[in-house]
């Protein structure tokens, strides 16, 4: 426990990676907190609770599904920066343009408010998803196997291994968002788990060995 | 209160925890902030005081009480986090869904300005007080009795008055806002008090012995 | 140098008025932008700047006054919060009080912007923003006289004329706000600048003699 | 490395400092989103990305343009403040300045999305970066020449070189918009090159022999 305090510490003493990400924070809580403020109740609301989710269903449906992709990126965010010592230029351009995307989710959850989940505007909001997890992979791959802004102590195969897993988060996405619009693809979902899980079990299992 | 000052510095110090509470920070500025954008001066409003108390009673009056609820909340937020040595996903989950909620409260705002405080709108704006404060017992709840995310020194005594602390706060808040809509049923709030005095005397009596 | 920097070290280490900083720098922060936000080119513009200033004179000015007001009553907040140790629920309450009422400028800009500099909307505009000011002595007060939250060494003669120095800011504003509104009461201001400057000039040779 | 931390860590201890920052990260964040906020589907949207584009093109260029713009100056005013060791109330005023405009540039850039990039509209957008720009370098310019701001041991040599690339900045930026207008002054932008190389060239050898 010490140790990581002490690492804890000396991660969050370089000035421009501090800044970034509370820059970064910043422009989550307003993204997140911007998209319940289109929430407005229908005309000619009845005043009773199944009118509210009659007049509002793909609204909400957007809010809730917006919420945890906002939130998904966010703890992703968290869990690749905790390993970041430093922040270049590149790193720097990685995350505008991540927070640039992220910016753009509550409009993006306006375009399926109003067309619902299917449609090229549903392609549209999962292409933004997917943009956002991509990002978010290409930072990590630049930090850990090129610009060295990591720990050296870092091993490679947990690099490579959290490399994949930031891969798989918007996949997952993009292809539980294709589930939901078309149901008939059921089975996309389970070779996508079956591919997926044990790649989790071998991150959990280097980061014990690692003593992480 | 050097020894305080200590913990306080080394408590802070973990990563996770550190951006979960600015998150959190954020999004509670943000969402207290949102909450008076929507007041706008009534249609043909004669530029008197007296007129805009008129035209925006309902309005003015969710604005106060929806203030307090999350100046409340945010408090209690504080109040819990304080006692954190650090996070894991389970506490992420819950203080992310806290924050969902919290993001709602201008929109249920919204709808009591609109219905004023009766009926199903009111009900739905207590059920999301209430959910909150639910969210944040259980919360504490997990990190002090599951999770050992609280520093170990904290006497068993106090973790459960302070689980019963919270779960007042928004049991409180909706019996007091039945109150509000109906004035009637005035001697529950006699019961209510007659149950949270002995509770609160209880708590500073048990976190003043365990010197905190 | 060293000596004022680990007092701003040990100063920050309280984890309560720490977020009480945080949640209100979020809040300054969304309110300051948050007034720009109203600002929107004129209906039926002709595309010229002289246009926008003609369409948009009342508007802009409003903006212009609420953001020199938002940033007098941080720069406030920030050299009171300096002195101060740790918090209690006496202080966080006064300051949640203060974010309350920084979070309704934006709404009584809009009031302004719409019936002009004049009449009871301004004089509803100066009652905000005279109450904020008294809202801050009021917090400085408590904690330097009553609270025991600031350094003890911090001598006695220095709280009174910081509390006197926070009282004038509100009072000049409401003021210059009165004179701005009709100027044939301009001895007002004399009056006001010769009893001002002393005060200044007292507190600034005492923070010299204390060594601050 | 841990010399550079040390520093770090010295640099953000100053409490008028720290919050300056704080409420400037807070301010970018929201301007940032906010940009986004703005944009809607087009009325009688057929529901296809290619709809999308040609209903939303000026909207969509405004957007990315200012985006860049924020970022680039978020960028700037790290860059800047990295070197500060404590801030005045002439730092302090110079950053709200710069604050107070940057909050201009939602408001500026709707201008454009409605007026296209041309006219006089577009020449008050790229004012205003322009003024953003030459806030920037005037708050440095004090800092490093007559506030004694920085750390003592930073080469004169090296406060100028800043100087002049912060005045490059919103000059190319003010070129670059007058060549999106214009195209037929491409050589203007030829010229600005040529200057602007040397400088960048001559910054990056000081920065290095200074072992910064």
């Amino acid at each position: 426990m010490t140790m990581e305090l002490l690492e804890g510490e000396t991660r969050m003493k370089d000035y421009s990676l501090e800044r970034l990400v509370m820059l970064t924070d910043g422009v989550f809580a307003i993204a997140i907190t911007l998209l319940a403020i289109e929430l407005a109740p229908p005309e000619h609301w009845d005043h009773t609770f199944a009118g509210l989710l009659r007049g509002m269903g793909a609204e909400l449906w957007a809010y809730v599904l917006s919420f945890t992709v906002i939130a998904v990126y966010w703890a992703t965010h968290r869990r690749t920066f905790q390993r970041f010592l430093r922040s270049d230029w590149v790193l720097t351009t990685f995350n505008l343009v991540l927070l640039g995307l992220v910016t753009l989710l509550p409009f993006a959850s306006r375009l399926i408010a109003e067309a619902g989940i299917k449609g090229e505007p549903f392609v549209i909001y999962t292409g933004l998803i997917t943009a956002i997890g991509v990002c978010s992979a290409l930072m990590w791959g630049y930090a850990a196997f090129i610009g060295r802004l990591v720990d050296k102590d870092l091993p490679m195969s947990l690099r490579v291994i959290l490399f994949l897993v930031l891969l798989i988060v918007p996949t997952g996405m993009a292809v539980g968002s294709m589930m939901l619009a078309d149901r008939s693809h059921w089975w996309v979902g389970l070779i996508m788990i079956a591919i997926v899980a044990p790649i989790i079990w071998l991150r959990r299992r280097l980061q014990k060995k690692a003593g992480l």
